[in-house]
């Protein structure tokens, strides 16, 4: 095998070299409970405190919120609810259009919807995988103007509210070029930091750089609660809003049921709170190792034709949530033979998202040029990057 | 004491009485983990299935399906998420309005806003407090009008799609009469049966007679999973959209994430269903207990002044969910009173919900006269029915 020629099976035997041996298969991201876990979860049953009432809730999200160094967390049932809360409160209304990556996972999209809102796709860089802010800067001086405090799409005429960027597979955006945009463009900034905790932007952690963040806690994500989200913002009355609105904006009273709007059911259980104060404890050392596996596939695959490991951008420090391999550009080809080669060894890879605007539900939306994410959308596979692994 | 006399201690001597001494506080209705969920649980936690990936979700949707004899139920992470999906699959749309009794828990109606949809409220019956079929009847004849297949309301000019009534406490509203009322006027029927899990109506249980039925498993019902809850349906083809509409509407394939609507992220994660699945084995066990205490309610309070033990209606068998203290016409002026010296004495009681158009947010629906809506509004207490008690 040479750097020139492009062989399926020196990948299986590169992947195979770095996973460990003997098992029948080894999934993309699997979850590792090998702290507390078993501790907090039955303390919860043995107390009776699996629902809305418990003490891991509020210990959840201080943690979180120390951890991140958001002012507020607010623990949530999934990452989805979080973006739908996080928009609603960001003022996101119907007919507005928010600003989106082409590339991302649809929870990102659908949230939009949710506000009545209409998703704008934009164009991400290879860098990131994320969106990309100067594109977007070139694009908004093209379409956009600005009437008093907000901004218009010239085209559609709608009100252009926010930009909403997600941290792909963990590696961050360029957030100071992107904040800088949305000062420029009088835009709000929402972070799906959904695949990103653990993550850095320039030494502050991601998800907090916009008015309102959002984090995932499903089973394949870094740590879980088997399924779960958290808003964090560092706008306190935000904070407060956004506990009340995910828990039926109900008025606090003894006895009575007062809800002063329409509200959400959209709370954690305790429960599954637990199992997330357990992983929290150990994310610390989770990072670590998959700061370890990441390394071990670069150097492995280094001497491998056509193919590369995504390494984290410059500006960031990456939780390497999901490994990537990037096919090279006359090497996309064999993208398919790679996920089937590899599927068929028990090693379960897979293609990105396919994206936003290809799918029928949001085919009319409007779009810049999105030729790097069609690009990327044709040469990312991801691989194996469990934390035990 | 004398059956004349309104004596609130009286109410809580007889109160005590009834449940086991030495509390330092009863709640209203808390868990009984009694059985297999810790080894349910824990199977989850060394495995790993946790989340979307695991047999407890399938398990949990055939063990319910079976119990209420409903062709198919769909586990989704909590009540308000059922009745949400329940009215969308069901073709309620933006501008359209969904008969709903005033008197409910706000998720009743919160889910039909999240549709767009405008609540119209109608009257309850004191023998069920739930939705009275004979005065909707009445009041549709009235206001209503049939153009085609569909009935409008003459008054706003909007469509009237369906009917969501509520088992109120887990006593099944007068199903036969209500079906023959949606027949007679095209509307569609939807069962919150949030609170009846266990609760038949002539028979044959309720959430089955609906064209969609929703389910609660918060920490407060008859079982809990913590947060969760499940769609009920005999129509095999809606409980197939339901599931795929409750998992992001992703169309299976190996490694291709292909989304063909705009889907939501409602599935129950693993961790929880295997609390269900460990709950509902022991439901007929609760539902024996929760009547004894029913009973020993009954006749504990009959010989005491002003105040009456709700009983279920003659066509049903209800779970008891919560039981209910009803005052006499007389003697509502003494509800705060009991509330306030039941919970200051470390057993907690509440009044009903605030009736729904009291609410800021819906201060505008349209609605029916809801004299009896009112009247029980202000004379019902619930108190202490956990199965342990």
């Amino acid at each position: 095998m040479t750097k020139n020629n492009f062989d399926t099976s020196a990948i299986i035997d590169v992947l195979k070299k770095c996973l460990p041996a003997g098992k029948a298969s080894i999934g993309l991201h699997e979850p590792c409970f090998a702290g507390n876990e078993w501790k907090y979860v039955k303390e919860c049953l043995d107390t009776g405190w699996v629902s809305s009432v418990g003490k891991y809730v509020d210990q959840f999200e201080e943690k979180l919120a120390e951890y991140t160094g958001a002012k507020r967390a607010i623990a949530v049932v999934n990452g989805t609810a979080a973006l739908h809360i996080s928009l609603m409160l960001t003022g996101v209304e119907a007919d507005d259009e928010v600003l989106v990556p082409d590339l991302t996972f649809i929870a990102t999209v659908n949230a939009i919807t949710y506000c009545g809102a209409i998703p704008h796709f934009v164009d991400v860089e290879e860098r990131t995988m994320g969106l990309d802010p100067n594109k977007l800067a070139d694009y908004l001086l093209e379409i956009a103007e600005l009437r008093g405090t907000d901004c218009f799409n010239r085209h559609t005429g709608r009100r252009i509210k926010a930009v909403l960027p997600m941290h792909t597979f963990g590696h961050p955006v360029d957030l100071d070029a992107l904040i800088e945009v949305c000062q420029k463009f009088h835009l709000e900034l929402i972070e799906d930091a959904a695949e990103s905790l653990g993550s850095s932007y320039k030494g502050r952690h991601t998800g907090n750089w916009g008015k309102l963040s959002t984090l995932s806690f499903n089973g394949n994500k870094t740590i879980t609660t088997g399924g779960g989200g958290a808003i964090l913002t560092n706008d306190e009355e935000l904070g407060k809003m956004a506990k009340y609105i995910t828990t039926t904006a109900k008025v606090p009273h003894k006895w009575n049921f007062y809800h002063s709007q329409i509200g959400y059911n959209y709370r954690l259980p305790n429960i599954n709170a637990a199992l997330g104060c357990a992983q929290l404890e150990q994310l610390p050392d989770f990072l670590i190792r998959k700061r370890a596996l990441a390394k071990k596939y670069i150097d492995a695959f280094s001497s491998v034709a056509g193919i590369r490991v995504f390494e984290e951008p410059a500006f960031a420090q990456s939780n390497y949530w999901l490994n990537v391999l990037m096919l090279e550009d006359n090497c996309r080809k064999y993208r398919d033979d790679v996920l089937a080669a590899t599927n068929n060894n028990g090693i379960m890879t897979r293609p990105v998202w396919i994206l936003m605007h290809k799918l029928p539900m949001f085919s009319n939306c409007p779009k810049m040029d999105v030729h790097v994410a069609e690009d990327l959308e044709a040469r990312i596979i991801n691989i194996p990057s469990s934390v035990f692994l």
